[in-house]
Parts: C-alpha cells; sequence; structure tokens
C-alpha cells in the first residue's frame, strides 16, 4: 500500500468539495478561522510520518480533548468512570438536555458534552484545584505528543467561557442530581480551556498513536492505558464520536474516530496507524466536511476500515 | 350564604386528612416546618374577612410570589410580556428543561419556574439593579397587601440559593438562546428572594382582592391592572397554576389559583372574594393538599366555582 | 346587555378577518368546504335564540363530539372512568405519540384524541356493538338538540376512515398498554363516525344547554348529569377544550369551550347561555380563526367571561 | 489460536451465569422456551465449524431477521433505501414511538423494530404479495446458509401477529407520514413471520459467513453484496445491532452484530469467520445474557475484537 500516493489522490479529489459546510460559529474566536484550509497527517507505528496539506497548522481541538480526557480518567478512576457516565450512543445533539434530565443526570457518554464535563470534575475531584488539574491534562498530552510546546489558546478559552450557556446548564442540571461534585465554574473554566488546547494534524496524529498500539505508545514505550481499556476508548470513538452523525461515520469511513467543531478529527486503524485531519467547514452536524471526506477515500482507497 | 359556617365546617372535616402528605423538603429550610399547622383566610370585596386556624402564621410565598412579579411586568411592559414567555399549560413538571429546550428557550407559561425567572429578568432589565428590583416588588406587596412589614427570610433565601442548581440550569439555558438579558447570578438572587418572602394567609387573602375586583383593589382604590390583564392573569392561573396538577385544581376546585412548595395556595372568586390557605404537607405534585381539600370543600359547599 | 347588537356588530368586525387562516385539508372531504363561511347561534336558559351567518348550515363536528362522548362515559361508569383517562392539559399536539408512550398509555385528558378513542373504547365495552354503540351516541345528540334529524355524514366518515393511520397509531399504542378493551378497528369506526356528525351552529347552540345548566336541559328539564359533573366537564373544556391552544383561548376568551377542525367552536357562560360558531378557516393550532375571534369579541363586548 | 480450546474454556465459566435474566415473555410462545440451554457455533471461512452446547437447537431468530431482510433490500434498492431509513443509532428503546414521531416517520436505522418494518415495507412493494414477498426472504436464508430446511414457526407467528399492538402502531405512525406504501396488516404478516424463521446457532453461523467476505459466500462464491455494502451493514450492526445496548456490545465484545429476544446473537470477525450464540436468559436490554457474555470472553481471549 502506498500511503503517500493515497493522500496525493486524496488532496487532489478533496479540491472540488471545498466550497460547502460552514465554519463554527457559536463563539466569535472560531468563526475567524480561514476556512479554505486542509490538513491531514499519518503516523504509523514505527514513527514514520506522512503529512499534505497545512499539517503545521495550529487549530482549536475542542472536542478532540474528550479523549485525552477520556483517558486521563481512566487511568485515575478504572471501571468507577461507569457509574457516573454511560457508554451508549445519545442519538441526540452533542449539547441537548433532554436525554440527560430523562436519564437522572447520567450523560450517555463521555464524548458528549455532559459527558466530558462530567470527566472534568471528576479529574478536579482528584486533583484538587483548576490549574493542577488542567496542568495535569496538559501534561498527558505533552506526553503523548512528545511535544511541550502545546497550550492553549487563551482568546479562544475566553471566548468559549464567555458563551458557554449551554454548557452550564448542562453542568447544572447534572449537579441538581448530584452527578457534579465541585463548583460548576471550576469546572468549566477547566473544561473550556482543554476545548481550547491548538494543535497540528501533525502534532494530533502522533498523540494518538498509543490508541493505535492498544494503550502504550509504540516509540515511547510508555504505557498510558491497558489493552482493554484502549479497546473500550476505541468501542466509544466508533459508536460516539461524532455526534448525532456517529452511525454515519461508521458507515462511511468505518474507524474509530473522534472530531471537534474546531474542524479536526483524529482516527485510528488499530495495530497499523494513527491518523489526524483539519479542515474548518463543518457539515450540519458539527462534523468537518472535508476532514471526514477525505477519511472515507482513505478506507475506501486503502481498504483499512476495520469492518 | 353563611361564609363563618362554612368555615368552621371545613376545619371540622379538613382534621381526618392531616397525616398525608409531605413537606417540601428540597431546601433544608423548608423541611423544617412544623407539618401539623392549617389556616384559611377570606377577604370580602368590601374588606369584610374570615380566618381560621393558624391565620397569622408566616410562612414561604414560594411560587405564589409569581403572581406578583408577573402582576409587576404586565403593568411595565403590557403584552411585549408575550414575546418572550407563553400562555399555554406546560403538562410538564414545573422545573422540567425538556420543552423549554424544545421550544428554543421560550417558557410556556409565567407560573412554571422558567417563566417566572424570565419575568425577573425583565424586571432587572427595567429596574437596572438586584436590590432595586426586589425593593420594588416587595413595595408592590405592601401596597397590595396594604402592609409594609412584610419581608423576605434570609435563611430560606440562603438555602435556596445554595440549592438552585435546576434553576440555575433553566436560566442558562435560556440565556443560551438569548431569552435572558441579565447576569444569570443576579437574576437568581431576585428570584429567591421573592421566593422566599413570608407572609400569612390573611396577608395573602387581602393582597389577592385586586385581581377579584378586576385588577384594582376595592379599598384603596388603586388600578394595579386593567380589568383586560386581570382576566388573563386569571385564565393563566386556572390553566397553569398548580404545575402539572392545574387540571385537576381546575377539576375539583373550579377556581382560578395559584400554590406554592411552602404550602400556601391561592384563589380568587371573581367579583366576590379572594382566599388564601395554608398547610405544609404536599401532594405528589408540590401542592398543599389540605389546603386543595380545603378549596374544593369551599366551592362545593359555597357553590362559588367558576363553572 | 343587548346580545342582537354585539352579534351584529361581530358579524361587521369579523368581516375584516376573512381572508386568514386555511380550511383543513387532513381529508379530502374536509378540504371541499367553502371557506368563506360564518355563523355564531346563542341559546339562552329560556330557549331564547340569537344567530348570525349561515347558523342553518351544517358542518362537520369533528372533535366537538368529544364532548357528547364523554358526557355520555360519565353518565355510565362515573368516576371509573378517570382509572383510564387523565384531566390534565397534554402541552403537546392533539395527536402525539410521545406524551402516551411516556405515561403507559394514558391519555392525558378526554378531548385530545387518544382521550377520546379510549371514551369509545369504553362505551363501545357497554353496548357491545358498533351499530348501537353509535346510535345511542347519536340518541343523546338528538334528545340534547331536541332534532332527531342529525345523522353523521358518510362521504366525510369514509374518508376519515381511510385516512386514519394517526388514530391507529395512537390505539394501537393504547392496546399494548392494555387500555383498549376491544378490537381497534371496532372502536375507530365508531370514532370515526361520531367525529363524522354534521350539524348546524343553531343546532349545537341548543344542545349545549345542559352544560349551562349544571347538568339538566332547562326546556326538557331531563338531567343529562349531576351538577357535579357538568362542573367538571366545564373544568376540562377550559384547560383542554383547545388543543394546544387551551390556554391561549382561556387568556383570550375566557370561557369553557371546545373547538372542531371542521371550524366549529362551542362555548358555554355557566347559568346563561350556551354558544356555537362556525368558519371553516383554521388557525396554526387547528381552532377555527374566525370563530375564536367572535368568542373574543363576545366576551369583551358583553363583560360574560368567567374571569 | 486455538479455537477449540476456548470454546470448551468458555463453555465451563459460562456455567456460572447460568440463573440470572429471564426469557422474552411478550409473546406467550416465546415465554415457553426452555432458559437452561446455551449453544455457541463458529464457522471460518473455509467452512472449518466449531460447536459448543445445543448447537442443533432450533430457535426464534426474531430481530436477526433483520440483517437478512436489510441484506436482501439493499441488493434491491441500493442507496435508494437511505431515502426513507437512517443509519444512527436511536438512544431509545427499540420499540419507540418519541423519536418516530420527532423525525416525521423515518426510522432511525434498519435494525430497530420501525426500521425492519419499513425495509419489508419496500420489500413488499417489489415483491407485491405477501406469500411471494417473504417466499423470497426464506429462499435467500437457505441460500446463505446452504440449507433449505428452514421454515418459519407457525406457533410463534400467531402468537407474535395476536399481540403485536406496538408494532401496529410504529407501523401506522409511519404510514401517517406517508412512509409506508402497503396495507399495514400485509407488511406486518411478512414481518412476522420473517421474525419467527427458526434456526440453530450452526445454521446462522453458516448464513453469516458471506458477511464476514466482504459480500460473498466463501464457499459458494455466490456475491449477496458489494464490499462496499457488506463493510455498511458491518458498521450499522456495530453502531445500532443491540438495541439500547449497541454501546455496551461494541464496548464489551466488540465485533459487528445482531441479536434477538429469542436469545439468539450473531457476530462476524471480518475475512475471519461468523459466529452464533444462543441462550434465551435476556438481560434488561433484551439481549441475550450469555450470549453476549460468551461473546465477550471470546474477544477477549482470541484478542479477535476489530478495536
Amino acid at each position: 500500500m502506498d500511503i503517500k500516493k493515497i493522500l496525493t489522490e486524496i488532496e487532489l479529489q478533496i479540491a472540488e468539495y471545498g466550497v460547502d459546510g460552514k465554519v463554527a460559529d457559536y463563539i466569535p474566536a472560531l468563526a475567524e478561522v480561514d476556512p479554505n484550509q486542509f490538513a491531514m497527517s499519518i503516523t504509523m507505528l514505527d514513527g514514520t510520518r506522512y503529512d499534505i496539506g497545512n499539517y503545521n497548522t495550529k487549530f482549536s481541538i475542542q472536542s478532540i480533548s474528550k479523549v485525552f480526557t477520556f483517558t486521563k480518567v481512566l487511568g485515575i478512576y478504572g471501571k468507577d468512570v461507569y457509574k457516573r457516565v454511560g457508554v451508549e450512543p445519545s442519538g441526540d445533539p452533542f449539547n441537548s438536555l433532554v436525554q440527560l434530565e430523562y436519564e437522572n443526570g447520567i450523560p450517555r457518554n463521555p464524548f458528549i458534552n455532559a459527558g466530558a464535563i462530567l470527566v472534568t470534575d471528576m479529574l478536579l475531584s482528584n486533583y484538587k484545584n483548576i490549574d493542577g488539574t488542567f496542568s495535569d491534562i496538559l501534561s498527558l498530552i505533552h506526553t503523548l505528543s512528545n511535544n511541550s510546546s502545546i497550550e492553549y489558546d487563551e482568546i479562544v478559552y475566553r471566548s468559549e467561557y464567555e458563551n458557554g450557556c449551554r454548557n452550564t446548564a448542562l453542568t447544572s442540571l447534572m449537579k441538581s442530581f448530584g452527578n457534579i461534585d465541585n463548583n460548576i465554574n471550576d469546572v468549566l473554566k477547566i473544561y473550556f480551556r482543554h476545548c481550547s488546547i491548538a494543535m497540528s494534524t501533525q502534532e494530533l496524529s502522533r498523540s494518538m498513536l498509543y490508541l493505535a498500539n492498544d494503550g502504550t505508545d509504540p516509540l515511547s514505550k510508555i504505557k498510558f492505558l491497558t489493552p482493554q481499556q484502549a479497546k473500550r476508548i476505541k468501542a466509544i470513538m466508533l459508536t460516539c464520536g461524532h455526534y448525532d452523525a456517529s452511525g454515519e461515520f461508521a458507515f462511511k469511513v468505518g474507524l474509530p474516530g473522534k472530531s471537534g467543531v474546531g474542524g479536526g478529527i483524529v482516527a485510528v486503524v488499530p495495530n497499523v496507524m494513527s491518523i489526524a485531519v483539519f479542515s474548518p467547514r463543518l457539515n450540519s452536524f458539527g462534523n468537518s466536511l472535508l476532514g471526514t471526506k477525505a477519511l472515507e477515500l482513505f478506507t475506501t482507497k486503502s481498504g483499512l476500515s476495520i469492518f
């Protein structure tokens, strides 16, 4: 399989979709991103890398951070996590309160907003203070990506925080059911900060290699998760990684993945490679339009779907 | 009609229901109220008063304050109020977020929590600051009841504020839809304060006389609302005054009324009288059990239902 | 009060609304009705009648028949009816399945479709066969209106039956919860037949006089319901009589009423009169636009609202 | 990998879970099945077979038939299927009407009841008559399993049909939205018939081999689906194959699978094998308790999860 050739083909084919979709505009800071960007990076288990497009451009990882925080919380609490958050697809938009109310404040899975906020609350309970909790999340990302320069974007963070009413509602609702232990604003400060982390596809692709290798980084040899835990994160990525279009993604791409409204998507081919794509225009479900298309083309051309 | 005789009969009959129901316990301060209390006060258009039981005991008016704040906001904004809050029964519990999400942050009516919070937000937009807004609400109650000693209960207020996550969720959700203009905590401070106002049935009954008289207090001659507006408040009281048991109340009592989880209920016989009852034990819908029963007995005995 | 003068004014004022709204088109037979019709009839307790417009034109009473079937079932089963149907506003459209599923097949009230179908099932359980059940319902209407020529419209009935999938769904869902005793199609045949009864405003107004007089027809002296039962029907009409716009109707008109998608509305001024209006164009909630407006004008001009 | 040894271990370990769960009792015919049965069959791409337990016992395949009908409809209509049925997890129980109403009669996916009924309607539109449609479905199963003796169970079928109100409700609701073309009862007769097909794990495992081999049976060389279509069915099995516990199954087992309330589950290891398990006791989500456990043990022991 000639990955370089496949990527070159994708870059050409992707061009024709360039004007569809629209950049996330729910916060001012994201709305200003240049919509005409595209990048794709692949990291093989042995560290070989393939990149196309703006692969060094940093963008807001947004919901992709949910993979990092969930990895963190699984490492600390193990199975106890599942007492407070489920593993089922929600069948509802990513920020819906309906299901949360019907199900007594237990979020459906760790990859919808409510679930990731809950995970953040558990991390805060462990580290006790806002800065310590956040720096520990960041430190995990530094280790995973072998890059300690990664930081969050203060402007995006402020913008999120000032426009985060829906997330305040989710957090307050969970707290009213006794499923949030800490101060609502403290939890949200950490949550919005990790959503605002800025990374390139090159960095993201590198940082996901542990998931392609059963929980252990194949280059640094650091074990972040047990094989069982890594398998479970991938299962949740497949069934819940793309909000209300997770079935569509499984159906078209056929890989465990996680998208963010910043336009990034990460995906994993178990035992083979980790992939990151970036393109800011989103489809109606909030997933990168070109990113999804590029991944679909990739699994079709390479035959690397898990199905 | 011998009102005195009817009240005496009610006092006797009500005794047999004394141990059913349970006092509101969602905030500590309310849970401590003596459950074995009962009071009923009637004020005629000419000012004649009839009382039984603990008619001088002050209790937390809770949602009954929604009648006062709605009167206030109607007086200031008129029909513009209905651009931001509906007039339909919700068919859901008083603090449900489901309908609010499906209906884009527009509360069903001013007598569910979301609606009353929205009304409070509109009042704050008018008076600009927390204390000014609250003292204006209180001042309305002083005038209506001809009693300037009425105050809110600081302990109940603190208790509400510290346990108000569900209301924070409602307010945040409305704000995420752009239907709350002010700071969430500022709005809630006023909201919880007017919920914590303490009044006796004697005072409450007196203060509702304007609604029995088409919007004008028959004793002080002060006009608080137009007859049209008074009619509308009474219509909303009938269809939405008792949460998810409003139909039951219309059905059994047949009067426009409004209940609070503090155990109070106010009701109005148009052109005849205003009534207030109090008894802390609540039925499963959060309405005073003995209070509802007493009003049912009253309309059955007096034939004074509006139907 | 000069009722004749008020009606003349209404007839003039109503003209300006003539082109708004649209005729029910969910079944072909109703869609063919002349949209430019208007009629209003009032019957006083002493039998005096006032009419304007096309007061002799027969139209499909549709959901107004729910008042007759509920009267019938209350007379037979008394309070036992409330074991199988509630008395609360639904807060959802008239044919919604959502609430019915969440609430285990117990319809919210007898005036939404599910509730009226359930009432029809109870009547069929009593009379055992389709024709007997329907002729008994019709016989009640003959007695109430003192007019034995009233019949159902075979063409409308066929049209309803052939397009009644939504009602089949409601009935099947209730049956799956064990809340329908008879064969689904048998129940629906009776249900669609009584919806298809054709009456004029003159006949409808006359037939509702018993509700204005505490359950007893003031002219024939026949007692159809106890005063207590009559009061309860009126309470349910006020809170649930106009689908998802019941609050709006209580608010604007202030009378217990019941509308049908055929364009008719009946209303009652307790102890004074019964009213029927007809105009085929409907508002977005399925209630006659001009009919509602005419009733609003009437209570404003006459001051006869119950509030 | 010693599959024989793994199966022997599973058979031993599974014994300790023997008394949990409960047999489906929503229809009398299923409630009579001996609860203490267990079987597991594996078929390799080359036709080698491994069996344990009651692998020749026939049981009702129930919802597993949805895989066959969906294969059939995909073969006939191709992508047009997705105009009438989605590919997203529902997040609701298998027979919920709520989502179907909110989403205008478009079922979430072909593996919930509504979706499979819709697929059956499409097949009936193609074959025109009930018997022809059903015999064509059966004929597919005969070919896939290389066994023409497979039949449906008349007693189970009658029992389903007589207790099928919930499915009548789903079908009527879809028809009311114009998403069912044929007569409701005709569609349901075919639907209940294919749910009542009786097969053993040996037969089921054999019949799923085409999905393990990209749509073409590796032994008969017959091509039932394109590789792309086979990939998509497997994706939908993974995200939607186990009702409201699909995430849990992906998470624990990590294979595309489909369960039925008769106690059977089929699963596929792409390019390796097809598996069928059977045990009648169900967990609270309606999936075989021992069947799920056996598959979980299998992927843990063999490392054959797709993740």
